[in-house]
């Protein structure tokens, strides 16, 4: 068991709400609405937590509808370092109909300032020693650059965390510079930080030549549906997850992260690591919402998945 | 000032989103997102502070997202009566679009338990004296009945308050055998509350009539732009609201309702009465909100009511 610390710094509000079919302009009777605090690194948190660590959660919270956050880390046992900024965290709306169609309305988070930046560090400067490794995943709130994140990743490194970064754009082309241990871009995330082709395994083992280079140890390419490419300095290799009846990809792609660092904080064989994070992803996909909520299902969906070398492709 | 109960037995958390135009199907960006407690009770609880009345608010409460409402009963000083149950309170999502286009999705409350009803009785049994008036205003959540509505409003009569109801459909019509003090419904309301033709002055009166007859004291019948009717025993006095741009018409109704609670609790004239709650209703449509802002401007808009006897016309 790791003790593991899970930044989320633009945390959102999901509100998932059902109905037969929306009518623009009218008033429309849902089904049912459900709000769930959400953000990949609570996402992450959650998986690790089931797969047995100790979580620690952190990043920037809204002081005015801090609740369901507080109530999620309560209950699943977490510490809770966010540091609080005035306002209410962000909310996503999604309207799902009953023919498949979701609407999503996504609302601007909390601005967060200077001062509030300043005091995540402070607060990281205090807590982090102890924690084996650190998971950043997720988007950039308002009024936090690319630039500070870089600067978040480099005294975390600097305190001796391991540093599993999942963002995109201009922030995971920032932060690259900080040679985090991993990295969990998909295809299109790859290529647009990196501006070059990646949609080749050859092109992909070339760009994760470069990052090995320069000291970022993992590199995790998802690619949904068709699997998984992990290209480390010993090991590259291909997951193919087993086919599963779709509910909802809410959180595949944390449940896979989460698979991958349990597997490398525990020394488990890379294969075995893959497999099981290829799998608990699969999971995720089955259900409406994520987690390891049935080992034997977790057996069996681990028996389906097929992890060869790449290069034999 | 009078001690006023009043009672919202199916709040809701209103979540206003602003966007330029809403795409079915896509991720919409939103400029602003908020997040209210709402209600009919707790709007007129707040007017009635603002005019400087003591308030307990009661009724029933999801315990999963009480937060908005127990900031707001605690920024305005209310006492809190609130029964909790199981679940969340109803959000009510109202996305406004640019070209005024607003779509409603409005989601099922909590089921409330037999219990939990009970326990409301209870405590009510237990605070309702000492209070003047009550007010009992809103739709009723999952689980209770108009009859039950019916026993509460039987209770709080047999406790010697003075009843004022704003409720529409079968609630209205099982209520009004509790004869309460006084009741506020539109034309539609009314109408469809005792099966008549309401649309004339003369039908109001005949219905009036009645209703006093049972020992309905008020009957306050609203029409919206086109001003208010009020029907008692003594006076019958119609009131035009002035000319004011339409900003939002949440709480107008509310506002109304408190504004003659108000003139009566204090024995005001009826002319003063209903000038002062008109002026009050009209100052909820100038705003997106609701409440007395500015007694300033509230002097201006008193002084742009009409009132006159309902027989003139």
């Amino acid at each position: 068991m790791a003790r593991i610390l899970s930044l989320t710094l633009n945390p959102a509000l999901d509100l998932t709400v059902r109905l037969a079919r929306l009518q623009p302009g009218e008033v429309n009777r849902s089904e049912t609405m459900l709000t769930h605090a959400a953000g990949k690194g609570l996402n992450v948190a959650q998986v690790l937590a089931d797969l047995g660590h100790q979580v620690t959660v952190g990043g920037f919270l809204g002081e005015d509808n801090p609740q369901a956050f507080e109530a999620l880390i309560a209950r699943r046992g977490f510490v809770d370092a966010f540091i609080r900024v005035p306002g209410e965290t962000r909310s996503n709306i999604k309207i799902a109909e009953q023919d498949g169609r979701v609407t999503d309305i996504n609302a601007p988070g909390p601005l967060v300032s200077e001062q509030a930046q300043q005091a995540l560090l402070d607060e990281l400067v205090r807590i982090a020693p102890g924690h084996d490794a650190v998971v950043v995943a997720g988007s950039l709130p308002r009024g936090v650059t690319a630039q500070w994140l870089l600067t978040l990743l480099l005294q975390l490194k600097g305190q001796g965390l391991k540093v599993a970064l999942d963002t995109s754009g201009d922030a995971l082309r920032a932060a690259l510079a900080a040679s985090p241990w991993l990295i969990k871009p998909n295809t299109v995330e790859l290529a647009e930080a990196l501006d070059c082709p990646t949609d080749t395994v050859t092109q992909q083992a070339q760009v994760a030549q470069r990052l090995h280079l320069q000291g970022i140890e993992h590199v995790v390419v998802s690619h949904g549906a068709d699997g998984v490419n992990w290209f480390s300095p010993g090991t590259t290799l291909h997951a193919t997850p087993p086919k599963v009846s779709v509910a909802s990809t809410v959180g595949a792609g944390d449940s896979l992260l989460a698979g991958m660092l349990h597997g490398l904080l525990e020394g488990d064989q890379p294969e075995a690591t893959l497999t099981r994070a290829t799998a608990i992803a699969a999971m995720a996909v089955m259900q409406i919402g994520f987690g390891i909520t049935n080992d034997a299902q977790l057996k069996r969906l681990e028996s389906g998945v097929v992890v060869r070398p790449l290069t034999e492709k």
